[in-house]
């Protein structure tokens, strides 16, 4: 992150999206430099101190990632895009209770590209939460011989079976808790998606009903995760726990999904932001919020870790990395 | 890998490099499809019979890797890359004893590019196995505290650190075979880069070497594994054993590594290959083999599964997935 400064001020927003640290992680270290006088911040804005300058000696910052593709190494299917893009614009908002925000079209159609190439859009597909209106993105290719969409959020169930009929797409989206059992979706699925809250009781009970929808050995499953809120600690339990349910990970790719900070998305509510909180100023428009891609198989019968109900209330969306969520208190 | 043959004919070797299973895996299902009668195989190449035509009806293949950055997300650094290039033209040629064969001179670039946006090349590097000349290519961003590779074949020290001394690189080689204790390069390490062989004693063993290198908590590692010669179950002994040495995976990009088919690679002693006695034909000049790029991170102190020496000679090498890996009787 110092290396990125040395050609001038930057927003802490782009420092926190050159790093891999957790917000909390992100915000100590980042107060050291400040400490140690290695940077100064102004406004939404850090640069180097001659001290920090001469620190930095000897780093060299390169601009690596493919432009084209956004270093997703993914290009977009152009048969579905625009149907796709012009679906998203009436979407309904994400709303804070929920801890909603959506990734950017461009990213969710790259997730389709990357399922395709992976052989997994022709089967069954279980989505669980879908304000990414993923389901939406691939059916339009034709591909899938179903899927069936669960969510919280009637406004969202609403759009998709509308958006579905309008199109013709074999996409059912239901009413549905994750709190509680999923019942007759078990063991039907090839394939899952989601993109789960990060408090490791919530990304248990996301990926333990996901797994649950599986039919068997060879079944695979995709889901977001950040490393702002879930720490490489936090991945390192979630890892084992993935592997204790049965699966291997085959794929990570690292800000495959961005949230565009377009306006409209979870950046809305930036004042319920604990980060925002904490920086004392909110984010302008850069889309800091990116999760890496990852894809899992089963090895073996998937074996989920919570089966039955299981109530998390607050739980579910909170943790001590959780800053950027929106607090329940002041909602 | 049906969907591809919709659009005609394809090598044997294109097909393969479309799926994720291991050889033995491979060519048990490429049997299937030819008792079943829905490929024809004639040479080298394969195509849709007529029932195959029926079965594959609603698949649809799409090209979906980018082509900027051949999908792997990242560009190569052109203040390093003539050099570089022109260093590999007099590169020692691969050796079967060795299970030797290399990456094309852009993967290795790219792999430099992704270690840099890390920020994983600042430190000391431990190198196990350098026959991708990598210690050269990351020297040269002159960013590196010192690389350290260790090696099995003179050949390979000798011209690493010839060129080393030309270009005034911070790179040193020795001779060293893993199967001995690491001594001296203990706990000095930020980060290690290796291609390890793939059967499990030989990963873990290689793992475990580069393991022993490392200083503690936060330090990293980067390898290559492939889906041909390790299957997506030995994948999950893999990743539970990385687990089991105190450390989370971080990235797994696939198809990252690709080790061209370009006369001089290992791909010369086709005959010595098992998937090539198996399908009775060699593979002109498509690089059909390739490899996934993980790194990993200690989240706790660095644990090797192994230490002191354990000389595991053919076991090394082969298993019964090594089908990519030259045999030993007859060469």
């Amino acid at each position: 992150m110092l290396s990125l400064l040395l050609s001038g001020e930057k927003l802490i927003w782009n420092l926190l999206d050159e790093q891999d640290s957790s917000l909390p992680e992100f915000f100590e270290i980042l107060s050291e430099f400040v400490e140690e006088g290695l940077i100064k911040i102004e406004g939404d804005k850090a640069y180097l101190t001659e001290k920090g300058r001469e620190f930095a000696e000897g780093l060299k910052y390169y601009e690596v990632r493919c432009r084209k593709c956004d270093g997703t190494g993914y290009g977009i299917i152009k048969d579905i895009e625009n149907d796709y893009i012009s679906i998203t614009k009436n979407r309904p908002l994400p709303l804070p209770e929920y801890d909603q925000g959506y990734i950017s079209p461009e990213g969710v159609l790259r997730r389709v590209s990357f399922m395709v190439e992976r052989g997994d859009l022709y089967g069954k597909i279980f989505v669980a939460g879908d304000d990414d209106l993923f389901s939406i993105a691939a059916s339009l290719t034709g591909l899938p011989e179903k899927i069936s969409v669960v969510e919280i959020d009637e406004r969202l169930v609403d759009y998709i079976n509308k958006v579905a009929d309008r199109y013709g797409l074999n996409v059912e989206a239901e009413i549905h808790d994750l709190q509680k059992d999923i019942g007759k979706y078990r063991r039907k699925y090839n394939t899952f998606v989601t993109d789960p809250v990060e408090t490791l009781p919530g990304i248990t009970l996301f990926l333990s009903r996901c797994v649950s929808s599986l039919k068997g050995k060879g079944s695979s499953g995709y889901f977001g995760l950040t490393t702002l809120e879930a720490s490489i600690s936090k991945w390192y339990e979630i890892q084992k726990l993935i592997h204790d349910m049965g699966f291997v990970i085959t794929d990570i790719r690292r800000k495959f999904n961005v949230y565009p900070n377009d306006g409209k998305n979870f950046f809305s509510f930036q004042n319920k932001l604990p980060i925002v909180k904490k920086l004392g100023f909110i984010s302008s428009d850069y889309s800091w919020y990116k999760s890496s891609l990852y894809r899992i198989e089963a090895v073996k019968t998937p074996e989920p870790l919570i089966k039955g109900d299981e109530m998390l209330g607050g739980m579910l969306y909170h943790d001590e990395e959780s800053w950027a969520t929106p607090e329940e208190d002041n909602s």
